[in-house]
């Protein structure tokens, strides 16, 4: 394989304005899509629209995003035995704006927000710039997997739960998710739940869905275009439990936050109800992958299998690993400062990739001494 | 032709949730897209795109929509002469989401907004939801055309233009427009200027975009969806001539009004820079659409030709003659009385339908007496 090869997506990235970083000859593996086509049955419903009706679409003014409520209950019921209901259902670009959303009509600045820790960068930034300070729930090693430590919550508006965990790709327990209820109970919390990755957990663990523990308080976020690697399509959505935060968004202009777009609709729908066996495969290669990363690290890199995720949180003991991969290696992984307090000694591999690629970026990663 | 015989994408529009009240019999021509396909070079954008990378475009975070802002200066460049800053492009989903995020920012509860009436009622619906009073500029006949009656607008906030205008299809003359420029200074009033159809203008008419006559204090709104018949997409733009507008919306937080759909992208920088040729080819449809209405309406009905759009504005001199027209002729306008103050004995016919089908729904309409 030449030094230069590059999966397709992971080259268009590189192509591109923001992900300009990297010179040609090293393999990004950082941005948080993957470097495969996507479902075909996505594809087609996508082709079919690009060569019908692009006019207004029927639903013009459906806050739920028109058939994109249904697809989603009926998904829920299916896949993790939820009823959730498709008249609470909100559509928004994607999840950071859904968070954003929540939090400029639930919270002030100055009130809290707890979140586990190392977590998803822009989260810390939409923290960080509307001025509501992060409690952070850390996330330390346990053996194989890790567990939250967590704080005292007072003071805290909202818990926002990211489960499955990026970076670190905990799925968390019942009980772990029910300890979080009781103190969501105990300190009043909004919780918002981002579940985006919940179609790629791997055997034997399983997806609980928060809007099943606490109902009245939770609002779920999701989106296909995690599973199914639509990140451009931008369409998401929110399933508002709770009704006081329900009441605090109908009082908002009723076009404020945007409304869905028919390809965003149409790729959604087409992937949560026809792109199953499509995403059976990828799950499968994934998975072969997340092990493939086990055997092929160098002594000294620590690395928990993830439960969830396509991504692979790698301890160094030491922080600087990303710059030195991309400089000796010619591999590009996120710096896990980017991630938080806990994060700083780790690098972040995107490993949805194809077998080769993902050989040859472990081959590249091995060249350097941890 | 058969009496159930209707253009496609109208027929499309009837058979979905928010079009349902038409019987299968009636031809739907009120809903403002096009009843014709959209432009090769604008299928063909979508198609590839469909085929092609659909994750994260390397402009994810661009409050601009990447290329968008690039695509959109140009063009107006080339057409108006105008040379708007890309760097002060916004990009949201659609017209309305635009107006409610300025209002949002810019003003409060009870501010004036000054607006020429009869109006796109999507604009009333806005301002009755957000509290901020209408104060209308009544366009009265004038000959072939209309002229505006400005009341004062003393305690008014905003100059909501819409130019060219729906429902008349008045283009402004630079004296109409000098005149308003006088007025904003005078009451310190923000422009938000709606140009959505300038694109579809007949000659010798010619648009001028606001931004040209009074930069510092005008949100110019533009999008593609209209002229190109893209209703779908759900991508437009707005430029921020007012600094102090500029200042008000970065303080927000910088996703909550969501962002740029890769499709709406696509379609939108492909009209722009392509799809000219056929652009040309539509208006020249529309031209002769215009003026066959002319000829085949019965007498009594009052028509002033429009400057601009798709859209003719019917005078009967009567309320209730859309009721009358769908049950009686099966043709489906919309009801003049839902566009404001002065509309009350009107009907608005979308023209952009095939020359048959135009011949159709006017030997329809003429089997109504006035």
């Amino acid at each position: 394989m030449s030094d230069t090869f590059v999966g397709e997506a992971f080259k268009a990235r590189n192509d591109g304005l923001k992900w300009a970083k990297a010179d040609p000859g090293v393999i990004p593996a950082w941005v948080a899509d993957m470097d495969l086509p996507s479902a075909p049955e996505v594809v087609e419903a996508l082709r079919r629209r690009a060569e019908g009706d692009l006019g207004y679409p029927s639903w013009l003014d459906s806050p739920q995003g028109g058939p994109l409520a249904e697809a989603f209950a009926e998904r829920m019921a299916a896949r993790y035995g939820w009823e959730p209901d498709p008249g609470l259902v909100r559509s928004y670009s994607d999840i950071n704006q859904a968070l954003q959303v929540l939090l400029h009509v639930w919270t002030a600045p100055g009130d809290g927000v707890a979140l586990h820790t190392p977590a998803y960068h822009p989260f810390l930034g939409t923290l960080e710039t509307m001025d509501r300070p992060l409690r952070p729930i850390r996330l330390v090693p346990d053996g194989d997997s890790w567990r939250a430590e967590i704080p005292d919550l007072s003071g805290c508006k909202v818990l926002l739960l990211v489960n499955p965990q990026n970076p670190t790709g905990r799925v968390f327990t019942r009980a772990e998710l029910e300890e979080l209820a009781e103190l969501a109970e105990r300190h009043d919390l909004l919780v918002i739940s981002d579940e985006i990755h919940a179609d790629l957990v791997y055997e034997p663990n399983r997806h609980i869905p928060f809007g099943t523990i606490l109902p009245d308080r939770t609002v779920t976020l999701t989106s296909a275009t995690k599973a199914f690697n639509l990140g451009g399509i931008r369409c998401s959505v929110a399933h508002l439990g709770s009704p006081g935060l329900r009441g605090a968004l109908d009082a908002q202009p009723p076009f404020l936050f945007g409304s869905a777009n028919v390809f965003g609709v149409e790729a959604t729908v087409a992937a949560w109800r026809h792109g199953d066996a499509w995403l059976a495969d990828t799950v499968a290669l994934l998975d072969r992958n997340r092990r493939a990363i086990a055997e092929h690290l160098p002594a000294g890199v620590t690395y928990r299998v993830p439960e969830a995720t396509y991504l692979a949180w790698l301890d160094y003991g030491r922080p600087g690993v990303a710059e030195q991969l991309e400089r000796e290696a010619k591999v590009l992984l996120s710096d896990g400062a980017v991630f938080g307090p806990g994060g700083e000694t780790f690098v972040r591999l995107n490993f949805a990739t194809s077998e080769p690629v993902l050989a040859e970026i472990l081959r590249r990663i091995a060249t350097v001494t941890p």
